[in-house]
């Protein structure tokens, strides 16, 4: 028989995966195309100037400064044409007193001037131009080094790449980072009498539930799931698919033993092979959770109930898993529902509540701990602390949202 | 020279778009196990129930439950243990009167029971167990079929999968599914001055920033991006690539034509090509932005700029793309802030204004619509809508944040 010798709550199981969980110090590197999402291992230092010469902000004309002090529509300043500025090559010759050349956005500032007068406020005749008001020394130019400077820090190490900041180290030339390996996951179904989904069952047999949820949760939260399979309820198998899981990734997460003698014999089989950090959690669904370090790998040992197991993957999985992969702690998305009705909670353990929110009310949509449906009609949960016995019917609560991708 | 003859509010811009994308009908099969974050393009209906017998809810005896009626600690009744009933196999007894079959939770209930007595509630002598509660008839069972009937809808058509929902589609043995195929988006940079990140720079030259940030945003918005390349300033080529990516792809997102050269070429290519619905958006940065449609084919046009190009991306080309995609509408997370500063806007157009968010107050971070920078050390955007000249230092600001994943 399985005793827990003390449950623990939520907040301290937390406390304990963070204590115990190493974030991945391995990195491999990737293509800029291939590493959003992915965490920088090493700062990003710019090799260069962004953008890399004097350039034309505005459509226009290159001119000196000073040669349209006091331009003004009563009395414009008028300036030769002596060429055209395309982008991506410098033009040859060096603007003199009195000229001007043509530039477009973004083209290079041709030598010899030092500011570029808007199309809007200039006017051509023939190969002059007229212009109607002064500009300053810099005018409508981007300066060289003035987004990125050589030697700058463009990204630093453990951040994660998104659009921009790729971009970004696009813009200095960069075609390779170097991140952090995802963690790998080890995901191991067991019971004699689970079977895969797509096979024919026995009698008393059902399909395989939990492998393909917690898969899903990895891969969504930054990690690589690797599916060991589905083992039977017997000791050898146990410890074979563990030492394999160890061997080959770095979090083991186990689903199974909501019967009373798989739950023993799991525990058996982790506290022989490893040093058990807690078991049993002040939490419902979710109290027979185990949490062990096997050869200093985390293995969770999870609830089999479909439900139980899913919400202690949001709940524990999910948390231990960004932290081992640099990623930002886990913030789901939440807002404020009124119970559509009164809901009594257990007593002694915080308790799971999903629920389904219509037209800004959160239904209760939990059914018990073996049922799927509680958590695939639910549009998410909220959690009823310890001490509360009855939640109001039209009472508030805060739902964090299972969110869409 | 590029005339706007109107300028489109985004909103307007918005319902264009809306009203032009067609959702993907092309659809695929996909094992479970591939399916996350996909949509269902068929209703999955249960060819079972779930579970698929009457099983165990508790650890204990199965028992008929009139042999306990009036049972309690001073009058124990007292029954005979006749087997132990594993999960994964239906023991061959079947319980009389005055026996009972030892359970765990998730065993299939023996024949001939009608309820289950919990262990806590029993004490076992030798080959009898002494009940000290009543149970009614139902106790501590789960129907057959009480989580998912048989012929019952499990998920809904048009739905996202996930990690909850791919598990009930596992519960009722399903392994393969139909959804969506996801939308192939073409991805043309443009411009004779623009290279691919670790090629050698000459005077003038720049490097291509838009290919890859447009590419992250598609892929993280249920896209695939298809990096068509980057196409000199010449109408010859420019022609080709479109032809090019309109026939392998659902959507083309061209970016270029920050220079009046390279945008009036693009314009006449497309103009040529199909058919244009907007062209200049009342938006800053973002303004020369182009949306056509090209035998029948959506064509977004963006700014060159890569800032404009990537806030343009998040404004326009993700709900374009999630509609295309079959996903639910985008909805950035958002969060108040004070402005740290004074900020003068642009008047005539809606602002995207990005911001870096420290310690709660939001510091303008745009620089001008060539840095990327403007971006990448951004947390997120405010709008800044027509009309308002003045946002004073203080001020209480919407922001959309650049959400890491």
């Amino acid at each position: 028989m399985t005793l827990f010798k003390r449950l623990i709550p939520r907040v301290e199981a937390l406390r304990l995966i963070e204590e115990h969980i190493k974030p991945i110090g391995r990195t491999e590197t990737l293509p800029i195309e291939e590493a959003y999402g992915r965490v920088l291992a090493k700062n990003i230092i710019s090799p260069m100037d962004v953008p890399p010469f004097d350039r034309a902000a505005m459509d226009g004309y290159a001119v000196r400064a000073e040669d349209t002090y006091g331009a003004s529509t009563h009395s414009p300043r008028r300036l030769k044409i002596i060429g055209v500025q395309g982008v991506g090559e410098l033009h040859e010759a060096e603007i003199g007193s009195g000229e001007c050349i043509q530039v477009s956005t973004g083209s290079p500032l041709p030598r010899g001037c030092d500011a570029v007068v808007m199309r809007e406020y200039a006017e051509a005749h023939g190969e002059y131009i007229e212009i109607y008001s002064p500009v300053y020394p810099g005018a409508n130019i981007s300066k060289r080094g003035e987004d990125i400077r050589r030697g700058e820090t463009v990204v630093e190490a453990g951040v994660q790449l998104t659009p921009a900041r790729i971009g970004a180290i696009a813009a200095i030339g960069i075609e390779r980072v170097e991140v952090y390996e995802k963690p790998r996951v080890a995901i191991i179904a067991t019971g004699s009498e689970v079977k895969p989904p797509g096979s024919r069952l026995k009698p008393g047999e059902i399909y395989d539930i939990n492998s393909y949820t917690l898969s899903a949760i990895v891969s969504s939260h930054g990690g690589i799931p690797i599916r060991i399979g589905i083992i039977p309820d017997d000791v050898e198998a146990l410890e074979k698919a563990i030492g394999e899981a160890v061997e080959g990734c770095d979090l083991i997460v186990l689903s199974g033993g909501s019967s009373v003698g798989t739950a023993d014999l799991l525990k058996g089989v982790v506290e022989k092979l490893g040093h058990v950090i807690f078991h049993g959690l002040q939490i419902k669904p979710g109290k027979p959770t185990l949490f062990a370090l096997i050869e200093g790998k985390p293995l969770l040992g999870m609830p089999g109930y479909p439900t139980s197991c899913l919400s202690n993957a949001y709940l524990f999985l999910i948390p231990a898993l960004r932290r081992m992969a640099h990623l930002p702690p886990y913030r789901p998305r939440t807002m404020k529902a009124r119970l559509s009705r009164r809901v009594v909670a257990s007593t002694g353990r915080e308790q799971v509540l999903t629920v389904r929110l219509i037209d800004g009310e959160a239904h209760p949509v939990f059914k018990e701990s073996g049922a799927i449906t509680s958590m695939s009609e639910a549009d998410g949960y909220t959690l009823i602390p310890i001490g509360v016995d009855v939640l109001e019917e039209g009472e508030e609560v805060e739902v964090y949202l299972f969110e869409d991708i």
